[in-house]
């Protein structure tokens, strides 16, 4: 695999990922676009303890551009894309409207003392949203989707999810590397081309604080790892396991809030994905891809997903993390979605109307 | 007012609350409806320390019905609906389809000390989702909507909310009672009769459980009321002030998560609805029916949303309580709905493109 770095017209970072190590990427980005200046910002919500980021400035992005107009295509004589070159096999760049960024002013201004500060001293705090958005693009084939790439793809873009989990962990004051998709219209994603994101966090974000916590009192409790032990259960009880190999194991989990949720866990327990040994990379791209065909063909058409990474957090509650993916759909049958109302929304108590062995026997019978 | 209570034919229990003390209700149901026999379950979610409602068999429930079918109708000559008379003001039934409900078996075993030992001792607790639903229907005119009610109508809701709060916190296991609305199809609502709903919770939600967590670190460092400090920080700063009375403030919060969100508190801090006095009563009914058609009033179409009182728990920690009620709609512009992406769904880490001071001032501004 062959990285190739460079900058964009408004200074934005962008990375080839190609699977042939003699493969040239040198063409520069003729656009002239003129460098972000919205800084967006965190408030810290005194109620429930929790950042939230505030990004006016994004009202404006793109939202369903024509298909000749996709700002994920290669570039093509006379229609500058975000990728200057002509094709890509996995390519890597700056959100152009990010959530999180850096400015010299703000990097110097959040330093994780300064936040404590903040958020102690007033009801009422408020800081730079430092960070990193990044758009993964899996293909250059804006027809493509993730079930229908080949093993060798999904490895090269796991192979990015590492390159970049270990370089944004290295930046000032970030504290969480998230990978992820959005998949489908019905949960606003904007963009149809194959892609997913990275976000690193200038915060342990509140479902990770969460989870950690629990951790926490089930290893005073036990010494043992939560999630190591919850993998266990799954495996001991059996019912709910989509799929399991030498490596890898699929379930649908016990408490499943979504009418289809999956957590993919590697057998051994590591932090995060650059700790995954060869083997288990190889065998984590079948297992993904044989998950995601398996999801694509429950309904007649393509059903909405997101799919999360879960990492130890970089430096806060590190050791108490279990590296794995959670991949669920609002789904609930053909034409059906499942909306987060009054009781999800507002008190965060979750209703799922499928069984979790019903979905998971669905998956497991699933003709891929 | 008079309160009438009476059975469905399947024992659900209905309530008639009546603006002329004089009005008679003794049509019966005629339907002879089989009770209920699917028991809804809770499991305990070991990952983030929460239960989740199993409820497989509410997946065959009233979608959309056409307007003559409607089962929040009052009954005709040759078509009962769910509510037996002929008219009403407003009227509570249990939910036909409820996420939670009793049966004698499950209230015998599922006290407050069998669950805390079901969870402590197995990472998959399993028990029986005690606890009620009711639906509250607001006039018998299928095509209002709330922001249309008169004064005197919201005053009857607001009773039959007091009414059931009371009912409901008496009741065995009983944790949280949630008076809600959720509005719109594009969040998933069923049915357009004007109604809202009341869950008792068995459990203090996720939500509140984080908000008195947050509260309880407030009190020991200041010995104050955390909502009542956030109340008179908003009053202070007046930029997201939406409107301000005698006896209520509504506000859009500092670190609103959504791009409409209003927070309405009683100036003067009480637990719940109960203990709001007379005054309190009557000027929520006509501070709630301004902030209500401030937002119908913002894009051409009307706009979903989810109101949701926020009233202590029952009794764990209902000393750190404040009663409220959050307002919020993902409506981020006209034809634009918000959605809850990886960020959001998989990360608690909200993401707001609309900064809560313009919100205010588009709210304050709005033409009623």
């Amino acid at each position: 695999m062959k990285k190739t770095h460079m900058r964009l017209s408004d200074g934005r970072e962008l990375i080839y990922f190609d699977e042939s190590d003699t493969t040239t990427r040198n063409v520069t980005d003729p656009r002239r676009l003129a460098a972000a200046s919205a800084v967006p910002r965190l408030r810290f919500d005194a109620v429930l303890g929790e950042w939230v980021v505030m990004a006016g400035h994004r009202q404006d992005r793109t939202y369903l551009p024509p298909d000749d107009e996709c700002p994920l295509c290669p570039s093509a004589e006379g229609r500058h894309t975000e990728i200057p070159s002509g094709g890509y096999d996995v390519v890597v760049f700056e959100n152009r409207f990010p959530t999180l960024a850096y400015s010299p002013a703000a990097a110097a201004a959040a330093g994780p003392d300064a936040q404590a500060e903040h958020a102690a001293a007033a009801l009422h705090a408020q800081l730079p949203a430092v960070g990193r958005c990044e758009v993964v693009c899996y293909t250059s084939d804006h027809n493509a989707s993730l079930p229908e790439l080949p093993p060798r793809r999904m490895r090269t873009v796991l192979e990015a999810w590492v390159d970049r989990t270990i370089a944004l962990s290295a930046l000032p004051h970030v504290e969480q590397i998230f990978c992820f998709e959005n998949y489908g219209k019905e949960i606003g994603v904007t963009l149809r081309h194959p892609h997913g994101q990275i976000y690193a966090y200038p915060f342990v974000t509140p479902r990770t604080r969460r989870m950690m916590a629990t951790a926490r009192g089930h290893r005073e409790r036990t010494w043992r790892n939560l999630f190591a032990d919850l993998l266990a259960q799954e495996v001991r009880d059996g019912e709910r396991i989509v799929t399991r190999t030498g490596y890898w194991t699929a379930f649908v989990p016990f408490a499943a809030r979504w009418p289809l949720e999956v957590h993919l866990y590697p057998n051994r327990q590591v932090m995060g994905l650059p700790e995954l040994s060869e083997a288990e990379r190889d065998d984590f791209c079948h297992v993904y891809l044989d998950v995601m065909r398996r999801m694509a063909s429950l309904y007649d058409t393509p059903i909405p997903y997101i799919s999360a990474w879960h990492q130890a957090p970089v430096r806060i509650d590190r050791e108490l993390g279990y590296l794995h993916l959670q991949i669920h759909s609002a789904q609930r049958a053909p034409g059906k979605l499942k909306y987060l109302a009054g009781s999800e929304a507002a008190m965060g108590a979750f209703i799922n109307d499928v069984l979790p062995e019903e979905a998971a026997r669905m998956l497991r019978e699933a003709r891929v």
